[in-house]
């Protein structure tokens, strides 16, 4: 068996750890691959335990929007949603978390403040519809109008007051947040998604230059939990395509097969949308900004996550030309995601026929994993799979490492550690695997 | 200035911070407390800035719902979720996380699918109304019929089948998800909720031991985290209370001062809504339960994640009687939130009048502390009210620690560490405080 890599990037090795992770970059393409590659990243997706099974589900999350994720989803969601977090946070002191309400008004406290009433009348006293379209108009009126939020910029220019307070009326200040919010979709009815927001309050001198800021910043954080950084790109967007109200913007974008789809916008949005939100009462918002008083300029820096996750999938996801003992060749998918994006750290195994004694010293070791915050897939649920068979699911998977505990393992204390990404196996003591596992994070952490 | 205790429990301490750990159990009451105990938690809550000003949101909060949240609110619910995620992760391996759409229908697509088109015709047919009237009932009407969840167990048992494959058919296994869902409300508008939901699958022959099983787990988790354990505690539920469907119940809830409320149901479903979301399909659903196919029973085990952050909140809110150096009385506010919960483990603070050189180094260690992923609070955002002040602001929010950086910090690198249980002021090198606090938080986790 033999795998052949044709294209390899290196990058420099900081620790002991360095030797895995620079095998992240050790990429093989198969250069003439009859198969789609949409249709094969979908049904990795379903075959990873990433997305529910069924077509809505991978139709919805290949429009970037939300949908029924299996467990393996939920937790590249959360690692995604904790770096965005802790990026945000860490970037700039005065960063502050919030969160909004997903539906209703707050100052009508009525559920659909949106619904058109003066529309519904007009619908009802019409004389050009028979019965059946009547109810058929009222219905999409209905589905049009919401007290679904559509964005967490109006949340947050709302709850701008509530927290002047807390920073002292002094800029530059940002509020983040992150949660669902709900588009109108093509037929009527609204698809979800999940984004994360920051809105930056800041002097108006400064806004251009606090915009190519979190530009710069944010493509920086795209790429570096890239197998493939340059498939990760922003640009300026043209004034024709502008938000209204925003007199600059910038897109990251991602390049998927089956062309580029935007992953974030950033917006240099002026002062309009916050004095509106505010009346018109420049006293209510205005704040200093080192010098003298003066109404912020609003950046608004939002992401989708949920299309986000896809193209950390996309990146990372390789495939490579594998020969069995009789050089019969076939294709192995390794979904190569970063360390600390992976959902699952590492597998424990026991293969086939295992022994009671076995069982215990597995989940032992599996508790052990838990307990110290490593998230470990529980092998012991398939014990009817080949060790092979295993390893081309975890590959598929995104499993860190695998690990299997044999006969052997019960009387010298060793089991063999299997890494992604250089498909090498070791062999280590079990009173060891823990530390080499957090050491392991914790430089992929830094990296 | 001296502080009396009048009632203080002792708890174990196993490790070097137990001094401090142990002194959060060091309880003073004020027994003639003539302030509206409600109101005074409700109070700090916006104070402490856990929840957005405003009656709407205190009054949403009280009732267990969702609201606009602060910072500290933000991150006190995001450890409540981790810390109930890990714990029902860590109970057992077969627990897998799942998400499942808040909106729509996934059979049948469309935006509304419980949208009563049968009485929208009635409405519109029925001659006993005037035109008002007849708007006002349609606006009614559409308010009711929701396209948003209104429970997590129902995604959990149409996921179920998805996830058969996973656990080879093997019980017992359980989904667990955290997320939104809404509730219709008096007013015909709906009002949020943020749940944590585990759906248990077992044998029909262990259901009844599995609720014995989840109900002392978790009342045992509810506990870990409390001042005072007792406010927490669990019932059965009464037949004529039964949700329906169940054949038992149990019910953990927390004493406010205004009643007992409900944070967690545990049911035992049986197996009827399984069976009936599949069609009565039992060849489907069947798994093997070690001896034979079965239809499993289903134990539901879903919290109010809103309304556990109030609980705690009122649970480590203590007040305490003070006397200032002229001997006037006042009380000091603390919210001894469990380290692990706390939203903000140190404060870092320079005094009036801090220099540039102070400024640099407070911003430095911040990073330091951020970097290391401790949540850190900004204080130089105040640098006009005294250190009196800020300690009393900051015992509100409930930061652990609060750190002073004054000019002697510049010259000996020393600096004042105070502790809000305690209330001591320590000197450490500020070579050692990143340290100090890391080990803090892993004995705290160890709890």
């Amino acid at each position: 068996m033999n795998i052949e890599p044709t294209l390899s990037i290196r990058v420099p090795c900081r620790d002991f750890v360095g030797q895995y992770i620079a095998n992240r970059y050790k990429t093989t393409v198969c250069p003439n691959d009859e198969t789609d590659p949409t249709r094969m990243l979908l049904e990795l997706c379903v075959d990873g335990f990433y997305v529910a099974p069924g077509q809505v589900h991978t139709d919805l999350f290949k429009r970037g929007m939300c949908c029924n994720y299996g467990p393996l989803g939920v937790e590249l969601k959360k690692n995604l949603l904790e770096q965005w977090w802790s990026s945000i946070k860490r970037s700039r002191t005065q960063v502050f978390g919030i969160s909004t309400l997903t539906t209703g008004d707050e100052k009508s406290g009525e559920g659909n403040p949106s619904l058109d009433v003066e529309r519904l009348n007009q619908l009802l006293d019409a004389d050009e519809f028979n019965k059946a379209q009547r109810t058929q108009r009222i219905l999409m009126l209905l589905r049009q109008s919401t007290s679904l939020r559509t964005n967490l910029l109006q949340g947050a220019l709302e709850q701008y007051i509530s927290w002047l307070e807390l920073v002292k009326r002094r800029l530059p200040f940002g509020l983040a947040e992150t949660g669902l919010s709900f588009q109108p979709d093509g037929s009527g009815s609204r698809a979800e998604a999940t984004y994360a927001s920051l809105v930056w309050f800041c002097s108006p001198r400064s806004s251009s230059q606090w915009l190519d800021h979190w530009a710069r910043l944010r493509l920086q954080w795209w790429r570096k939990f890239a197998l493939a950084p340059s498939e990760f790109s922003s640009r300026d967007v043209q004034v024709d395509e502008l938000q209204e109200g925003a007199s600059r913007g910038v897109k990251i974008v991602y390049s998927f097969p089956w062309g580029q789809e935007t992953l974030e916008n950033l917006w240099s949005l002026g002062d309009s949308d916050l004095l509106q939100t505010h009346g018109g009462v420049r006293a209510k918002i205005q704040c200093f900004d080192g010098q003298k008083l003066v109404v912020p300029h609003v950046i608004s820096v939002v992401s989708n996550m949920d299309r986000s996750m896809m193209a950390y999938m996309h990146n990372s996801l390789q495939l490579m030309k594998k020969h069995d003992g009789k050089q019969k060749l076939y294709r192995r998918k390794v979904l190569k995601l970063h360390p600390v994006l992976a959902p699952v750290k590492v597998a424990l195994d026991m293969g086939r026929g295992a022994t009671l004694e076995q069982r215990q010293v597995c989940d032992g070791l599996l508790q052990e994993f838990l307990d110290a915050g490593i998230s470990a897939w529980p092998g012991s649920i398939d014990i009817t799979s080949s060790a092979e068979k295993l390893n081309t699911k975890y590959d598929e998977m995104g499993v860190l490492f695998t690990m299997v505990i044999d006969e052997n393992t019960l009387e010298s204390g060793v089991l063999q550690v299997r890494s992604r990404d250089t498909t090498i196996r070791e062999s280590k003591h079990i009173s060891e695997v823990k530390g080499f596992l957090l050491r392991y994070m914790r430089a992929a952490h830094n990296m």
